[in-house]
């Protein structure tokens, strides 16, 4: 962390849905997130019911506390929705019409074949003395103003159009109106090696960060997120000082490094075929069709990606697959030999140069003591050049199947990157 | 609502994690959902970082507004938690080094082969006027006691623990102490309808809800949620009264609702070909694998659940299902007459009584002003009978996929329960 005073701010989730757990408030997280990258200090969040007293002891309070204060929910049409009248009272002003968002609300339900209702005239009432911002993609606007030198923001709660307006319109004028630090963040998305074992890679590293520079682990099942936050006065040292130091990262931890970001491993896998121009067909058995499915979430993936077999049964191993009846009694179906010629299998029946072939247990029944819950074969590769390796997965029944998807799925990026 | 006062409570959770948005706390969603249904009113849920006068400012202010302060978080064995001296600095107590504490960790320690070090031992002093609860999953005891005539409980931070503890062994002591209001939920579970329809098949019944009564809808993407609550005095007549409400709730709705609570669309699928001992399939185009994956969540569906085809390109359609050449071409990948042959295909080549088929387009690309973005087929049946509707989504890719995978499957539902 820095040294100089950071801005402070409070997230004031607005909402009884939330309240009595029927919702999971994901905004007031994404709002941390976004604040933190720019060296705002969240004190707290909070979360209050829709009645007016609640909401109000609520800002009254955290604009005593910090210089910044966000508010989502309660700006709906509905009587429930009282945002805005609190917001006046605390700061003296008035709701009054606005023509302006009343006209750009008619604009947008016409273009949708509908009339505007009293409700969205309701809408239209503004408070004195706030900015307010069109939201693309629903009728309520965000709000800015200041009370007692705290810059308060209202926004609506439906997550996508808060987010929008935070993104697009709310922070530019955020970044101008707060002294923020300066700060840049990269996250590093590693996949197949455990937590431990790539501390222990970067421990000379992260002992000897230079002054503004942090590291954090962010664990996960299967993919362990490294996120490194370089902080300062100067823009352009607080960039090379991060990028000198994700290099060097990337540099120790070599080709673990799957990706940065949002980059998903079967975006990465995607990448690497269209740059190879190879074609791949799945062959699935206790995943499921789970590494299908991750696979054709990539838009524009039907470009390689052909298609697969969930061979869930011996049978469709035999028919579909052309796994030899003697494999799977010599062997077992969870077998290096058997996921070889599902491998083999595939690519030859479906016409692909690769493919992936799982075949494993589960859970929570099937195991015996040669073969316990979360023993999964994995081969990568085509017809002749072939990459087997045996998991030994510990978790329930879903996670072992998303676990080995994943970890099938970094076995085939590690298989064509290498290749 | 009832009218009489219900118990308030806040809900504190304590962690720097959580307010720079790098994780999602579900816990208080949870804690929420749980006091909630047992007619606790949830006031409030903050959120504060690890430092001491946070946390204390939190517990004091919760204390004055509240009969129940839950907490969880900081209570793990390293230097940032300190939730257990907060407590004893409001309470004015002591901590005290507890034997039976120590020793308990001790004898968990041994079990996974380990000695307990000199953070156990610090995890040992307790409060003392509190009651402390042993956490089977972690080494982190729950706490309980009493400040102000409110109740103060702490938790563990980590979810299972904190879940197990609080279910198990904190509520039985809660609903013991606090004068807890009566009540019974049961949440019927619908899919394929709109929210609005459905609103308005119910409103009969919603317009004359008998008093201590209430519903609540929670809509979804493809399921809409029908929570319905009894409140009162007496706990057979509030049960009597939640029955006969959900009995007239089916009655209106019929085979619209396919489950409650937890119950699963892929769990009553597979319930339904168990009953009537049939085999299934599935042909996936544009799901790429999402029914199949959603069908291997469930543990032993491999009884009938025999596998299927990822059908991305339309050669696999032509050389796995036997879709003919002059369908696709005449009719296109994404027709009546391509499913139809799809779902015939995999019933013959896989040897099954039942699949689904699906093919449409998820988007971005692909659509064209014929058949646009979001236009799906479905056929569900077998060899013979079979069931063929056309969907059209207005979604992004990811939740195209996840809705029509969805209602294929309640498709699939309807055809089983129908037949």
């Amino acid at each position: 962390m820095g040294k100089t005073t950071r801005t402070k701010a409070v997230i004031i989730t607005i909402g009884d849905e939330i309240l009595i757990g029927q919702t999971l408030d994901t905004n007031a997280t994404w709002l941390a997130s976004q604040l933190h990258r720019r060296g705002i200090e969240v004190l707290r969040m909070l979360t209050v019911s829709d009645r007016e007293e609640e909401i109000e002891r609520a800002i009254r309070q955290s604009i005593k506390d910090a210089e910044l204060v966000v508010c989502t929910g309660g700006l709906g049409p509905t009587r429930d929705d009282i945002t805005k009248e609190v917001l006046c009272k605390i700061a003296e002003e008035k709701l009054v019409f606005s023509q302006e968002v009343f006209d750009w609300i008619t604009e947008r339900k016409r273009q949708q074949g509908k009339e505007p209702n009293e409700l969205h005239r309701r809408q239209s009432y503004m408070p004195t003395g706030f900015d307010f911002f069109k939201n693309n993609r629903g009728t309520a606007p965000g709000m800015l103003g200041e009370i007692d030198d705290s810059i308060i923001v209202s926004l609506p709660g439906v997550p996508y159009e808060m987010k929008e307006l935070m993104t697009e319109q709310i922070i530019p004028v955020l970044l101008e109106k707060l002294p923020v630090e300066i700060s840049a963040v990269r996250t590093l998305l590693t996949a197949g090696v455990a937590e431990s074992e790539l501390a222990q890679k970067l421990s000379g590293l992260e002992d000897n960060l230079p002054e503004g520079l942090s590291l954090a682990w962010l664990p996960g099942h299967t993919r362990v997120r490294i996120r490194l936050t370089s902080r300062g006065d100067d823009r352009q040292e607080v960039e090379q000082r991060l990028d000198e130091c994700v290099a060097r990262v990337r540099d120790i931890l070599g080709d673990i490094v799957y990706g940065e970001g949002d980059d998903s491993l079967e975006e990465v896998v995607f990448g690497l075929l269209r740059k190879k121009q190879l074609s791949l067909a799945v062959a699935e058995s206790c995943t499921g069709g789970f590494i299908a499915h991750l696979l054709t979430l990539v838009p524009g993936v039907s470009a390689c990606f052909k298609g697969g077999v969930v061979a869930y049964s011996n049978q469709i191993k035999r028919e579909i697959l052309n796994v030899n009846e003697e494999t799977l009694s010599e062997h077992g179906a969870v077998s290096a030999e058997t996921v070889r010629e599902m491998l083999a299998g595939v690519c030859r029946n479906f016409g692909v140069d690769t493919g992936v072939a799982v075949s494993g247990i589960a859970g929570p029944d099937g195991g015996t003591s040669d073969k316990p819950v979360g023993t999964v074969w994995v081969a990568v590769g085509g017809v002749e050049k072939q990459h087997v390796e045996k998991l030994q997965l510990n978790l329930n029944r879903k996670l072992n199947i998303e676990k080995s998807g994943l970890l099938a799925l970094n076995m085939l990026r590690l298989f064509l990157s290498r290749d």
